[in-house]
Formats: C-alpha cells, sequence, structure tokens
C-alpha cells in the first residue's frame, strides 16, 4: 500500500519547515518513507534493521540519500536567509 | 520495447503535480520505468525483487534513485511554494 | 574511437525534447553512450549484459545514472513547463 | 532520540557561515551528526569508526557526503562571494 | 605531477564547448584527467584497465562520474540553448 | 585535529579561482582535505593508498567525490565564463 494514501493527512504536506534543524528532519523522514514505500513490510525492515546500522558503509550510503534529500528541502526554504 | 511508446498514452506526460506528496511519487514511478526501461522482462524483475527488496544497501540505493528523482520534479513544482 | 564523430552526424545535436517522456529516453540514450564510449567493445558490453541485467543493484546503479542524466535534460527543458 | 530535541539549543540554528573552511566544517558536523540520527547507539559508533576509518571505500564515500552537504551549505551562503 | 602544470597548455582552458556532444567529450576528459591527478603512475591505469572494463558495475560508476561532469558542464554553457 | 585551525593560515579562504584548472584543483584539494578530516592519522592514509590507487572502483569513486566538489567551484566561479 503507497505511503500516505488520500484517506489519511498527507505524509508530506509540504517542504516548508521554520528551521534548518526541521529540515534535516523532514529529509530523514522522507528517506525512511522512500524506503518504506519500496519495502511495505515493516517486518522485513525491522529484521533488516540490525544489519545495516551496524554496518558503517550502509550508514554512511544512508546519510547520502538524506543528504541529497536535505538539499531540495534547504533550496525549498531559501535556505532558510529569510 | 521502451517504456511507453507513441500508440500507448505517455507514462510521463508531465512533471507537474499537485502536491509533494504525488511529486513523491512520480518520483517512485520514474525509479521503476526506468529499471523496466533497463531490463524490459518482467519475469526477472519480480525474480529479483526478493533479493533487493531483502537487502539493506539495496533498498538504500533505490532510495538514493528516487531522492535524485525528486528533486528533480520538486523543482519543477518550484518546490510546491506557490 | 569516440562515439559520434565528425563524418556522422552527431548523436547528441541538442538536449531540447519535445515532452518529458522523450528526455527521458534521451537521459537513457546519453547513459548508454557513456558506456560504450568508455567499453567501445560492443562484444565485451554484449558479454556484460546478462551479468548486470539480472543484476539489482546494477539495475539500480544505472537508473542512478538515468536520473542524474534526467535532471540535466529536464533543467534544458525549463521541465516542459512552457 | 533525535539530535537536538527542542529542549537543547538546536545543533542547526543557521546554514549561514563567514568563511568557506566554517562551511566544510558545519557540512562534517552536518554527516556526522546524520549519522548519529540514524544510528543514535554512541557505542554502536565507536565500535563501527575502526572499520570504516581504516577502510578507503568507506572514506571515499564518507567525503562524498561531505561534499554533498558542503554543496547545500556553499549555495546558502551564495559561494561566499559577497 | 599533477596534471595541467603551467610550462604546459591548459588542460582544462574553458568549460564552453560548441555542441552538446562536444560537452560530453569534455566530461570524458575531465573524468580521465581526475583519475591521472588522483593516480598518476600510467602504468598502473593501464594494468587496471582491463578490470573495470570488462565489469559491469565499474562502467556504471564511471558513466555516473560522466554524468555528473556532463551537468556542469551543460550548465556552463546555458544547456545550448543559444 | 580539525583541519586548518584559527591559529594557521586558512586551507578554504575562497571558492574563487582564476581558472578551470585552478578550480579542479581546488576540489582535488576539498577532496583530499576532507579524507584528511574524517581520518586524521596521516600514517594511516598513508597505509591505505597503495590498496585505493590500485583499485578501479576506489579511483572511480574518488573521481566522483572531485567531480561533485568541482560543481561546487564552478558554480561559485560562475563557471569561468565572465
Amino acid at each position: 500500500q503507497e505511503a500516505g494514501t488520500d484517506d489519511e493527512a498527507s505524509w508530506l504536506p509540504s517542504l516548508i519547515t521554520a528551521t534548518p534543524e526541521e529540515g534535516f528532519e523532514l529529509a530523514v523522514k522522507m528517506s525512511r518513507t522512500s524506503v518504506k514505500t519500496i519495502q511495505p513490510d515493516v517486518e522485513v525492515l525491522k529484521k533488516l534493521r540490525p544489519a545495516y546500522a551496524h554496518d558503517p558503509d550502509s550508514l554512511i550510503a544512508a546519510t547520502h540519500v538524506v543528504a541529497v534529500n536535505f538539499r531540495t528541502i534547504a533550496e525549498a526554504n531559501n535556505y532558510w536567509r529569510d
């Protein structure tokens, strides 16, 4: 089942956040939701957690995805310069 | 057979979506269509599914592609700021 | 021999396409031509095809390259917003 | 526990820095905080340190994340051109 | 010895090219020069060539670098829209 | 010890360079400094050099980081179009 169907409130109503830190947390949320969209079986994800959470290369790869999503959110918020 | 030939409606008529969430779903669709364009044999893809859907590094790599496609769609939609 | 020498018509005359779908197909073409430029021996490429076309991580990595090239083409076409 | 909860000062109050070098250090900080957000168990991270800090591919992958985060910060600071 | 020292003409005098195809070839040149800057020993590079040129994942990774460099050149040339 | 503390001149005073080639060299410098920031032990780095400098995938991954840093520097210098 796709993440966030119509009958629930949207999980991603906007890219706008008040602060860079909230933008960072939204980037983490987007990355996690993205995994759940590709692998909707939460039990499988729970089983996989120990593997990647204890593997430096997996952790680095995950932070890379967060960095890419954070770029998108930072641009959306004009880098919180206003 | 290339994804979306002329006699079918285009699978990617536009990058414009109403909401960030729809933009995210289009990014997932683009990523999946991209795999089918490179490997058109759906039977092969079905056989591969268990392997990557249970491998944390594959899932992270897939979310990275979605994040890159989402950037393109977010820019196209001016980050849904209007 | 570099892809597209002067005596042939250019394989990449322009980044402009009529639709996002054609832009996606150009991104796939650029990615494939890029492989042929790095490995011009088509026989070698044919031998490699089964390996990567049946490996989820290779397929994901290939879609990542398409996503990066698609970004460039989408920007060139102002995201087909006009 | 998410990095930087409300009752503490924000770990990422702004993307603005005085110099490129400070921007680089903020990119390193963002990358490290990102790892801690995904794997909050500092003991686990300490155990992983020797593995990635002595693996060239892990080090290269980590510098790639820093480079992506640095892009975001450089854009936020208009590349320190002013 | 760094690629392109002062006493030789610069190997990268400009990012401007007449056509997208020339821009693509410059992106390939930049990627190759980058490898030589990191590993200046041409004998070593010759020995490595068969390994990566017959490995699909290496070829895909190399095309990814070309795609990133092509983005930079395409932007520099305003996507050859003029 | 972080790269470039206050009592030394900054290792990254500016992103502005006179030419694309100097911009490329700054991108290489940024990538190398980034590795030293993550792994400050130069003896360890010396021991790792032979491993990655003779591994095609490591070399390709390193050129990818240089390409990302070069993008940032090229943008900072308006692609040396002026």
